[in-house]
């Protein structure tokens, strides 16, 4: 499996530090050869002719390492040489990897980038799509318990400088475990011989890293902070969450949520920025999947065609049964859709939810029958407009009324629930998916109730 | 007008502080000659008397001085008085002496208070619900210009305790007027003999007591301040409102715009905590009034019976059009409401935002009318479904469906400007409304294309 040279001579060549024949050498190796050849050298060593090898090369010989290999080289890279490397990684080994690093090389890897760098490299760091990996930032700073308060602030003085909040202080012990947070003004107020580890903290909330975007909100929203310490599984601080960051995420969830109960997959910038093209993929995908559901109710009509045939009357209702049930239902779901994201429900109340809707929606369809039927048997020409049995077409538009718009709440109410359950964002195109279901539903139980109430006279 | 005792003897009283006489001799006194007592005295002995006035009296009397009287009266009250006070006075009168009062009389008044009382003077206080006045805390520290970084630090630790936040420090003139912030970490890190007026500080941003929600929230965004301080129109400095307190807001009106967009009114509590009673009232009123509106459509059919008694077929495909104009609208009115409340549009933005919508109306409603004709002239059974005139039917509904998602995408887009020009949320039921006027405009579109089409074979 190796190469034109036999390893003793790689080794020769790193000795000599005469890179340039190394670099000629390797050329023509396979990434996985060189990988055999790093595996065996001291890190020092793999960590320089790394720093040789072309990009797409070292990326794919990294991934022919073993994990602690990796975790071991990662160390000795310059920050360039990081995201280069992590960038070439498959998602699943990079979060392997990711695991794997401590605390101190995810921080040096943040710290040394510029903002677009830092979001790219979250991304590579395996953290998942709104998690609080994500959104953090390395640039805090960090104090001993052993340090008076005096000593605090001089070491805030020196360096202080850059950081995205010098606010909130974070206190970690030697192997950088976060300990408790302390804020600047209750340093400031302390005496300046009180003890780092004496001045007053509040009870420490710290985020996970795999913290969800809803959870961050929730928990700036919770406990007033201006920002929240980031922590991996062991407790080690990875970063700090600030609230400006926070609000800019709670206006895009508030907004991803508006645009799906629209309808439509959420754009990814504003109104007017947004492409043409784009704009017709995030709408029209939608819209076709919808009208496409919507051709249920052309087959669900179809078997009522020689009813209509006979009573046409009974189809100028049809709008007015089906959007009443569709507003109960888009009613239902924002709300249901709303409570979820805000954590006032949760999954386990499905069942409080499903009861308060069926009430619910039996008293507003009992309203809506009510006017219903009277704007059906009071119109100054109903039995022109109706037919002689006007009052019972009234009263089939009303007992459909009470039904379709009960179903509305019901199914708007249990499709966020249903969605949330099986791992799909509730938003995702619930309202109009409810619009469907009612529509189709709805008629239905209109014709089923016509059938039961004009049997014998219209039909 | 005056009552059974004459000025001079009230005086007398009042010299000889016989605060029990004065109070039964004010007994029978209507309120208006109370006032005209008061507006001869002193401040200061107008001040002594109002603390001896019924609750009820004491309001009403103070209703009766003129502006300027109110407002020396004001500066000598205590907080209870003085909120009992504008507790009685009717809202506008209670704004015109606002703007009378000076900044001091107002902090002073505030900072008495406990959240809850807070709560209830802003709202007293004049502002209008929803705006920057409303969410102020008085809890901040102010420094002055000519002290040294060494003397903040003391004035700072001295004075520091029980602050809404310490984390932003305001420099304010001699009169109260804000003259610009200082960050403590800056204060901390300046050399201790710089003067506060050295410290750098950053491009200064005020909010004036009367900025709307969506301001304050957007303020908060575009500068990514923890803290920002609210100023009267003489750039008095009346309080801060704090970036905690805004995501809250922030929530809060993305839930109201999400409630609003369901078709319902914005409920004041959580779901599970809102009463059913209640419940009811934010839902029944605009599902009732919605079903109202739809009923359009059962009127705009009723000129049509004669054509769907003709050709029942037409009557199946009714729901499949109007709900995917309604689809295309809630599409539009939701991307643009939340646009409008993000700010990223602006009322003049409403032309580009039609010749957008209209070309994205177009595009989507060409990409519906296709699938719909291919769905109608494909089917299994199509002539046997919809009869020999089966390709005219799928025409006129491709062709109907243009027209309706086209239509549906402009109504939507513009009744959101439509309800902000004449001052009103454009949340408010924006999306129902749209669908409602979507489904009566759709069965007028679809019964005349189905005319033009189908005249001669089917009708």
């Amino acid at each position: 499996m190796l190469g034109h040279l036999l390893k003793p001579e790689y080794e020769e060549l790193i000795a000599q530090k005469d890179w340039e024949s190394l670099r000629v050498a390797f050329e023509d190796l396979h990434p996985a050869d060189i990988a055999e050849v790093l595996d065996d050298l001291p890190p020092e060593d793999s960590g320089v002719i790394f720093r040789i090898l072309p990009r797409d090369v070292a990326g794919v010989a990294f991934e022919y390492l073993p994990l602690d290999q990796q975790a071991e080289l990662v160390k000795t890279l310059g920050s360039e040489q990081l995201v280069n490397v992590l960038n070439g990684m498959s998602p699943d080994d990079r979060t392997r990897l990711f695991e794997e690093l401590p605390a101190e090389v995810t921080r040096r890897a943040l710290s040394t980038l510029n903002p677009d760098e830092l979001k790219a490299a979250r991304q590579l760091l395996g953290y998942p799509e709104g998690t609080a990996g994500r959104f953090m930032t390395p640039e805090y700073l960090t104090l001993k318990p052993a340090m008076s308060a005096r000593e605090a602030i001089e070491f805030i003085r020196a360096n202080g400088r850059g950081r995205e909040t010098l606010n909130v202080l974070y206190v970690t012990d030697e192997k950088g475990a976060l300990l408790y947070d302390v804020r600047l003004p209750d340093v400031v107020m302390a005496p300046p011989e009180t003890q780092v580890s004496d001045i007053p903290t509040r009870h420490m909330v710290a985020l996970p890293a795999t913290a969800m975007r809803a959870d961050v909100i929730e928990a700036f929203e919770k406990y007033d902070r201006v920002a929240l310490p980031v922590v991996d599984s062991k407790g080690m601080l990875l970063g700090i969450i600030t609230v400006d960051d926070v609000l800019d995420v709670a206006e895009q969830e508030a907004t991803e949520d508006i645009q799906k109960l629209g309808g439509m997959e959420a754009l990814e910038a504003p109104y007017l920025e947004i492409g043409a093209i784009s704009m017709l993929k995030k709408r029209g995908g939608w819209l076709a999947v919808l009208m496409v559901g919507e051709m249920l109710t052309t087959t669900a009509m179809s078997y009522f065609e020689a009813e209509i045939a006979r009573a046409v009357v009974l189809a100028l209702f049809i709008p007015l049964i089906i959007s009443s049930g569709g507003n109960s239902g888009s009613q239902a779901t924002s709300l249901i859709i709303r409570a979820l994201a805000l954590r006032e429900l949760e999954l386990k109340d499905w069942w409080r939810v499903a009861g308060r809707e069926l009430r619910s929606g039996l008293s507003l369809g009992l309203l809506l029958a009510v006017i219903g039927f009277l704007r059906i048997v009071f119109w100054p020409s109903a039995e022109h407009l109706y037919g002689p049995h006007y009052v019972l077409v009234g009263l089939a538009v009303g007992s459909s009324l009470i039904g379709v718009v009960t179903f509305g709440a019901l199914a708007g109410a249990m499709l966020p629930f249903i969605l949330r359950r099986v791992g799909a964002d509730p938003a995702t195109a619930s309202a109009p998916f409810v619009a469907t279901l009612v529509d189709v539903t709805g008629l239905v139980i209109y014709f089923s109730m016509a059938l039961l109430i004009l049997r014998g006279t219209m039909l």
